[in-house]
């Protein structure tokens, strides 16, 4: 089988190039947010791309895309693969595209090699891996695996206000989300390709990372609510800015990631919102959120525990209220021994170095790995850069992951 | 005169009350940024009042509005009034519009008890007095005064890119901007009427605050560049997080501010942006926007230079690189005598109480000074409060505030 799967990077660049086109930035960013006209056109050519490979075209009502190459055993439980084309507002072309268009050009190899799987395989693009528009990371698959109740996704708004059931009819996703939970059984094994987003393969000159763990991260949004007014008039001692307060949890969170005694643990504050906003007026409210991550739970969950109580005693002692949201607090996921090892025998067969690894970002996979056995293959990417319009992964690092992720599939679908 | 001058304070409420009307954000708050589709109609409305009072109405080329009753002597410099109609985010109904609208229900007042004046009156709906859409106050009167350069104005651009010249074209104004200085003599003297925007009036139950300073603001952006990341891969000490840079300064403008031995050095941080501003993505940028103002320059320049000499030194330890901006840094304005012993005999004659006081606030009549002789009226405002939804000064207060105004205008313009 290995010598006649033949990866055409040629189309794959092509069409990853083509999907940069749909954007809400200037190139060389990408910004695709959730149900935007944008990302529905983007939907449009993946499923476009998808049709044209004869693929069996579902979407489910959170907007989840599956194309299913049927296998001679239909009943069957499916091998799936995919990932998701959205991005966060000025990011790049790789993370996540990768996996998704990656995923049908091995499909692609697999049919003209000859490949007739038994399982069927399954490409999904799953509904806002990101968390840009309601919050919370992994929307599609966490409906998918159960995680999240429909009723808690009812309960989501986005920053203006307008809630998901609103977004998701507008186009045309009307169905009930209690459909969305895949039924036991339903695929045997997953498997996502994604770029390493983190420096350790390049470093390494190594071609292929086999994932065996993700790590576990926590998010929360924190908003502190203090006493508005006028910048001019308002006099220092009389004053309960909410800014001051979200500043000084900002750096809170650095110190708390780097005082769990784990090297691992990582805390990051990537907004930060003050109302009213205008150079002129003391901010009555600030919104910040927080990503806290590990590998471990422990130190985690300590490093948060820290954040939290940090918050609760800034605003005591600046006379601010505070009001904190958990968003997610997943715990880490391990990978399935079956997929890790059909992947590490790609590489092998192939002949490309590998490690076996971590994952650092969190994927869909966390989410899958409650569906059923699930690994990733990573590929590297530039300097480890990610969620920045410099990220970038070669047609050579690429089709290399492809190859990997086309004889997984034909080995996991046998 | 007295007795005859009658202000219809029912008339001036409703057009208070529909002008509030006028707004991007739901009511009670306000929200009316220059040169949107809702600053265009405040506009229109305003000099429809004009045009029904029977005033001269001209338009300059950055959008000023001037309304002249025209006097028994033309050629004679005229005496002016007024404030501005725009509103930052979410703010109240007051802040300008008593000015402005109040200016009018002056006139009104005066024509009524039949006086006519030999000096022309003006009333002026100053262009952007707030600094939402071009991170400047008082455009309109920076330019009228010639404090602001035609080629500084060109340069400017607002958050989106949007260049003031193409902005204001979108509104019709298309003149050269060096034709909106106004000329040697234009004006006599200049007197504005303004909520206090402090507490000072209330606390003390007086009526009307006679304006003999105007306190001096210094506005300044800062960049903090850092390097962006995925905020799970990139370890902690690989970062260079720019984020925490602005959440560093925020902290010390406010230490700043405290510690320049003046009770009345005030230093505000009311915008914080972070870029990408997403929560999974490590800041490589954030913009933070300082305002600091005094009545006296020295202490309000040593907070100034505390402030930016804080920021090089945060972004040398923090390996970042920073851009400071300095929006601008105005001298205080000394009230012109002849105006404010005019508002202090209006008041007299009215038998309101006053008080002569400092404005901390800035305004329009900070440039107006460099004009001509210039003067303040305060009301008072329900506890102090302004730039916020709840900003209040009754009829009663609003009533008063305008007769004082129309004696004032009337002793100025004969």
């Amino acid at each position: 089988m290995t010598a006649a799967v033949k990866v055409d990077i040629a189309r794959l660049s092509a069409e990853l190039e083509e999907l940069a086109g749909f954007t809400d930035s200037p190139a060389p960013s990408v910004t695709r947010i959730l149900f935007t006209a944008t990302d529905r056109a983007a939907r449009e050519f993946f499923k476009q791309c998808c049709r044209e490979t004869g693929l069996l075209i579902r979407e489910d009502a959170v907007g989840n895309i599956f194309g299913r190459w049927v296998g001679s055993d239909p009943q069957a439980s499916a091998v799936g693969t995919g990932s998701h084309t959205d991005a966060i507002p000025n990011s790049g072309r790789y993370d996540g595209t990768v996996g998704v268009f990656g995923g049908l050009e091995a499909i692609r190899a697999l049919r003209a090699a000859g490949h007739q799987p038994r399982r069927s395989i399954e490409l999904l693009m799953f509904t806002a891996e990101e968390p840009t528009r309601y919050g919370i990371g992994c929307l599609g698959s966490r409906l998918l695996s159960g995680t999240l109740s429909p009723a808690a996704a009812t309960a989501l708004r986005d920053g203006s206000g307008t809630s998901l059931d609103e977004a998701r009819a507008e186009c045309g996703f009307r169905g009930d989300l209690a459909t969305v939970a895949l039924p036991a059984g339903y695929y045997e094994t997953f498997v996502e390709l994604h770029i390493e987003q983190g420096p350790l393969l390049e470093k390494e000159g190594l071609a292929i990372g086999i994932v065996e763990a993700i790590a576990a991260p926590a998010s929360m949004r924190v908003v502190f609510h203090g006493q508005g007014g006028h910048a001019g008039t308002v006099m220092m001692p009389d004053r309960r800015d909410a800014l001051l307060g979200a500043a000084e949890l900002a750096l809170a969170v650095d110190r708390a990631a780097r005082a769990t005694g784990s090297p691992s643990t990582v805390g990051t504050v990537g907004v930060m919102q003050p109302f009213p906003g205008a150079i002129n007026s003391i901010p009555s409210r600030c919104t910040i959120e927080i990503d806290v991550r590990d590998t471990a739970l422990e130190p985690r969950d300590a490093a948060v525990e820290e954040i939290l109580s940090g918050a609760r005693a800034i605003a005591e002692r600046r006379g601010l209220t505070v009001g904190i949201q958990m968003l997610n607090a997943d715990p880490p996921a391990t990978c399935g021994t079956a997929v890790v090892e059909a992947v590490a025998r790609a590489s092998a067969q192939l002949g490309i170095p590998s490690r076996r690894m971590v994952s650092r970002a969190y994927h869909d996979s966390l989410f899958m790995a409650r569906v059923c056995p699930t690994g990733m293959i990573f590929i590297p990417c530039r300097d480890g850069v990610s969620h920045r319009p410099d990220e970038y992964s070669s047609p050579e690092e690429i089709r290399r992951g492809v190859e990997v992720l086309a004889l997984t599939l034909a080995e996991l679908s046998e």
